[in-house]
């Protein structure tokens, strides 16, 4: 890439900045997916003197090296240091934008990403002063601007923020970011599926018994009570991630391989997921109420489990099962396709166990794919055993995170793993009237699958919840 | 099993004994699968005591113990002692065949098995004495009588076989082996065919680009020069493995497992197969006229390649490319099934390689199936790899023996993996055309895949041999 390029990311001290953005950075500029003139500025409150994001950058790999899992290059990290750069500001402060003006025209860059690691309530000021200024338009270069999920709270909320963007921005300058997106495993199944000729035949109502996604932690909210508190798990991981494997797994085949045709895709699973799910169970773990910085009788969710359907034709009464929570038994995130028993009859006069063939996409950890399949037990006799064909990423260190793809796919103006305004929308529609079905959560022990309940949601279809086997790809 | 069974050997001091039936009768004793009262007679030319057999057993196993691979019990090797008769004889003798028969009489079993370890020229006599002496008959219990292959050396040899087989016993009395049908990863083709709901819809013409049948070894005739020099490569394996392999891969589902089910469904396969195939090849490996016991001006075929049709609806058009060969680059046996590449477009900017989707049937060595796919390279662009998913045997020490398989078979009266005439007839009507079609073989060079002529014979239709990989459930 020839053009120049600033990055500004509003709150470079913020969390997200800390554990996400800074090793992203790194890692794109040790991958030299920056073009050659980079500028990039951090903003924060605190006046600090030049030297100090340098120095902030360095501790900041050093102390998340945990996140980042390869060892620090002094010599990348000295020209990352070389494209650094520190204002302070705030952002409501139209006096500092006029700042930010003068700086960015001094780098002279002829493009500019805005980078949002803010609370939300600060965009209207930021979309605002960015635009009295100017900065919001594309003259000879581009203008993104980068906002991070949730995109709102409900779908009132989040049309008003997609109305808000609209105001100051055109759809193609706004990626909106939800990490899941960039996750090699989920955009992987892209390729398993419509790559090959073996799999997608199928991907119907012929072959598929049902649908579960699960997404699980074995810990607790932590230090996040404040956020946690107010959002639950159905919003915090079953609108944006939940939802996003999903449509993955069980969209149409795009018609081409761009933002335009694979968002499409993706929106339109999304739109047909039947309205109100036919069942919905809300948990929440003991001790939850006890947990700092959460409300002494919250009723906050920390479990659900649904029952959908996709209401296109090829999905047609398969139904989906969802579910996610906090300590829980396992921390794994999974879709498993579920096979329907062979028809033919060669076997029948053997005991085959319950769900003989399922395809799991394994999001996180042990990243791979496995198909359960039935072989022949070596021996005299005509005995079947669960067998497992596996593709595994040979460790999950080299797979680029999310964050360090999705950065580089903004600067390369790729929003094919980005949300646009009608999905986000369309997830909301279906979370909506779940949310307002919400009643008081049933309490859970740690460390169970759940409650009670969720288990009956499955079983009075006789079906069963799928152990997640930790033993798949455990390189 | 309570009921009592002498095994007669006919040939117990033969290679086949020493290599395979020997240690087969010793895996099917320590696995306790013999009735509580056998009796095995071991029947050979030469005089010798009482005692000799069970030496000879001793021996046979110890020093056979490279194919047999776990350590000899003394416990069990004792314990099948006890159960070892010797007798000399000619099998041409009718008096031996009184005496034979006065043994069994005094051994007081009800069932009797007569295993053929001999030359085919020695059947009749056999069969005659038999027959005078009334040990073909079922009275109380079951007389079957195990022959190897090959069944004849052409059609009309094999049907006067099959037809002096049914002068004397009835099809149900009658094993006629293939050790191919006994292995443990060709049977559980069927399994993973018909016991999942996941591969079957794929078997068919929609979905097949073509198949690809290899079995080859990369060491020449050794000593066996008198009889393979009277063979060939197409009569050796390809009338009857190579047959059998393609017959499991692409058979119809049998109705039920059954040997009637099964045998009649393998039996459909071989009957439909293209009459004279399109293409053939035939080779010889450089120096093979130099071999012992080798004619000085041989035409025999140490390799040949085919290409022809299964006349059946569900594979109408799909190629079927069948080699095999001596002194070849590597010892493999392997069934390929090479499917359509996709027709959605979704990759069809990024150059996907030859053959994305290949499901392979390892029969040996590395035993196991692999299935090729195509995944995305994880990094920052789109860009596929070849990826394998594999079910692998944890080592092929786990698999029993072809021999110890279809001994037990035999003893529970379960013909499901052994030839019945029409079978065996079926085959040579499609070999013999193509016997008849043979002109000189292409000299090959040792440790190539045989003569070019045999990769024009693909490449003709725009498609190639694949090299057989040893990286696959190398465990």
């Amino acid at each position: 890439m020839d053009s120049s390029l600033t990055l500004v990311i509003f709150g470079i001290t913020s969390n997200l900045a800390q554990i996400k953005l800074i090793p992203a950075l790194y890692d794109i500029s040790e991958k030299n997916l920056l073009p050659n003139t980079t500028h990039i500025i951090g903003v924060a409150r605190a006046p600090q003197d030049e030297s100090w994001i340098k120095n902030y950058f360095h501790q900041t790999l050093h102390l998340e090296n945990k996140h980042h899992q390869h060892p620090i290059s002094e010599d990348v990290l000295s020209k990352l240091n070389d494209k650094l750069n520190y204002m302070n500001g705030q952002l409501n402060d139209l006096n500092f934008f006029q700042e930010l003006k003068q700086k960015i025209t001094e780098l002279g860059s002829t493009n500019t990403i805005f980078y949002l690691a803010t609370y939300p309530d600060l965009y209207k000021d930021i979309f605002d002063n960015l635009k009295k200024v100017g900065l919001n338009e594309q003259t000879n270069g581009f203008t993104r601007v980068m906002i991070e999920k949730p995109i709102g709270e409900d779908l009132p909320s989040a049309q008003r923020l997609n109305k808000l963007l609209a105001e100051y921005f055109t759809e193609d300058q706004i990626y909106r970011l939800d990490h899941y997106l960039g996750k090699e495993t989920l955009q992987n199944i892209l390729t398993f599926r419509f790559g090959n000729g073996t799999f997608e035949p199928l991907i119907n109502k012929d072959h598929i018994d049902h649908i579960q996604i699960t997404a699980s932690e074995n810990f607790g909210i932590g230090k996040r009570g404040g956020y946690y508190d107010k959002v639950g798990a159905l919003k915090d991981v079953g609108q944006n991630h939940q939802l996003q494997m999903l449509a993955f797994a069980l969209m149409d085949p795009p018609s081409e391989f761009s933002n335009t045709a694979i968002t499409k895709e993706r929106t339109k699973i999304l739109k047909n997921l039947q309205p109100i799910p036919e069942k919905v169970v809300f948990g929440q773990y003991e001790g939850y109420q006890q947990e700092e910085n959460v409300e002494k009788d919250s009723k906050t969710d920390t479990f659900y489990a649904l029952k959908t359907f996709i209401n296109i034709e090829r999905l047609k009464d398969v139904p989906i099962y969802i579910r996610a929570g906090k300590n829980l038994k396992e921390t794994v995130t999974e879709i498993s396709i579920i096979f329907k028993t062979p028809t033919n009859r060669l076997f029948q006069h053997i005991d085959c166990g319950k769900d003989p063939n399922v395809l799991i996409y394994r999001i996180q950890p042990n990243e791979g794919i496995v198909l359960k399949i039935l072989t022949k037990k070596p021996g005299h006799t005509i005995d079947l055993d669960d067998s497992y064909m596996q593709f595994c990423y040979r460790s999950s260190n080299e797979l680029p995170d999310a964050y360090e793809k999705l950065i580089s796919d903004a600067i390369r103006g790729d929003q094919t793993f980005f949300n646009d305004a009608e999905e986000v929308e369309a997830q909301w529609k279906f979370i909506d009237p779940l949310v307002k079905t919400k009643t008081i959560p049933i309490v859970y022990s740690s460390k169970s699958w759940g409650p009670k309940e969720a288990d009956d949601l499955i079983k009075e279809d006789s079906r069963e919840w799928l152990e997640p086997s930790m033993m798949f790809c455990n390189i």
